[in-house]
């Protein structure tokens, strides 16, 4: 079996979008907010099955944990009243998703963060959506897209929610939006720097000493983090801070969503494979073929294919770890 | 001859640190500014003898390209007239370091940038130091410390700079200062990140269609970008820019300062033997000793001896490579 634990729903009907932005439109006009539209189950499948679920099955993988679009997330952009109500309508955009796709999908949620704003509103959508069956979340470490105006994860701040995700038994996708920092491309460097920004928080706090249980999975192979190895685990020794094995690596997990075969072979030769959960972001950042290989830049599976992995090592890539970092989604697959 | 290209003064005598100190407490209290402290050529040479001399011999290298400590450059503390005098005294004790140590040192220079400060005093202050015969730059792309304000290295703003860059045929390094967001560890995700979106910046603009001289060293081997190649040869193949190896890898080079061998495989396996000059960041970031290996992080001239490399091609990195990026160290080692 071959789970995809990073999937958006990045082809989501027009309309969807379209009122976001009449939303957003009317926030800053003083109008009302705009009815939802009306999207039919047609349109739902149609853009599933063209794209994601299509290539899901052309390049063999089994399921995707699937959220909305993260770039479209937009904490930055709205109040938290406003983004209150468009997690409300994305979060269940997916849970129809999964619905009408039920062995192919399973549900993680976007939050109504909003900079400096509490997370009453977060824990509402998150228990929400785990009441709907979503297995996890996805968790925005800068609210401000691109300003980092928001305290490190390990701040107390966050605390409320890490307290009802061990609850719930959820792990967080540690995931940025778009940037609305001139200096920050979203897909290539807001996205990489805030990958390496949270390993780096994790590595010089004691989180996982406070919240033992708690999960997070580092997107996109874990920013700079593993090609860097070597200075985090130096910088821990100077630091004073734990081996990251007997640490960080306790509680934080890497995806694969790393677009090219000597970069998947170094992730798993340096990231122990208990840490690996095979990822693709399809359809997301990179949709191109490269033309050094003739395939999909994102069709990540068949880098891990040729990577030096026992059948075992790879076994656990593709599900086993996903199993263990989602127990909801193993609780689901064993019903 | 090996020469590392990326060294800071990060053992200067403690009056001079004590000296900026005192100059930004009295900036805020309105006081005069502190006359700069008598530093003797015996304190100079112990602290490099013991140091970074002494590191140089053991690891068998014969010259570093040396500047003031990047952490300490500080832009975001001072203003424009406090980061001059700074900038000045720092370029200077450079330049005595150059002058008692002739073959082992050749001086590049911190600019008085300042957050959307002119460039005038940067230019000024480059002309100064290439006439005391520096050979390169550091460019601070964020002197916010961590906030990101300025624009884009791409931006206009910055072409008064690159214009005398060309003139001078000095090369900049891109490199940040400390980090004055909590969110941003300066040398675990400041750093990092900083190469990271300076490369992007670079990919998603034409700044080298402007500048076709110009040339721009990213250290820390690049930030994510080499693990991430895929990702960005699909990035730019998505934004519709030339493939990376006929646009921004004309005028962008990385540094070997990746702490294990693994991060150096892969550097030298995606990154074109002409982009990569060797570098340590000794005395630096990370001071410790790997465990798994017995030697400093740093050391990174056994990670390069024992990678996939050919004699010639591991002469480049040594030192081919920096004599084309730095004609003015070519020119004077001629000599």
């Amino acid at each position: 079996m071959i789970i995809d634990c990073h999937g958006h729903y990045t082809t989501a009907p027009q309309a969807h979008t379209d009122w976001r932005r009449d939303q957003l439109t009317a926030l800053l006009s003083g109008a009302g907010t705009p009815e939802y539209p009306s999207i039919s189950d047609d349109e739902i499948r149609e853009s599933i099955e063209t794209q994601q679920l299509r290539m899901l099955r052309e390049r063999g993988s089994d399921m995707t944990i699937f959220s909305p679009r993260a770039s479209a997330m937009g904490h930055h952009e709205g109040d938290l009243e406003a983004n209150r109500a468009w997690s409300r309508v994305s979060n269940d955009l997916v849970a129809r998703v999964v619905d009408l796709f039920p062995s192919a999908f399973i549900g993680v949620c976007q939050l109504p963060q909003s900079p400096g704003a509490p997370l009453d509103a977060a824990i509402s959508e998150l228990r929400r959506c785990v009441d709907m069956g979503f297995v996890g979340l996805n968790l925005n470490p800068d609210p401000s897209g691109g300003h980092w105006t928001s305290p490190p994860l390990t701040d107390p701040y966050w605390f409320p929610l890490y307290e009802v995700m061990v609850e719930l038994d959820v792990p967080a996708m540690v995931h940025v939006s778009a940037s609305s920092n001139p200096a920050f491309h979203a897909t290539g460097a807001h996205y990489m720097n805030a990958d390496t920004t949270a390993f780096m928080q994790l590595l010089a706090g004691d989180l996982f000493g406070t919240f033992p249980e708690l999960r997070l999975v580092i997107p996109h192979g874990g920013g700079a983090v593993p090609y860097h190895w070597g200075r985090y685990r130096g910088l821990a020794d100077m630091l004073g801070q734990p081996p990251l094995d007997t640490h960080v690596m306790r509680n934080v997990f890497f995806d694969t969503c790393v677009y090219h075969q000597a970069g998947i072979d170094l992730l798993v030769e340096v990231i122990d494979t208990d840490n690996i959960l095979f990822g693709s972001e399809m359809v997301g950042a990179v949709r191109g073929i490269d033309p050094t290989t003739g395939h999909y830049f994102d069709d990540t599976r068949r880098y891990v294919e040729a990577a030096d992995l026992s059948g075992a090592q790879r076994e656990q890539i593709y599900a086993g770890n996903a199993l263990r970092v989602y127990p909801r989604l193993a609780a689901q697959l064993g019903r």
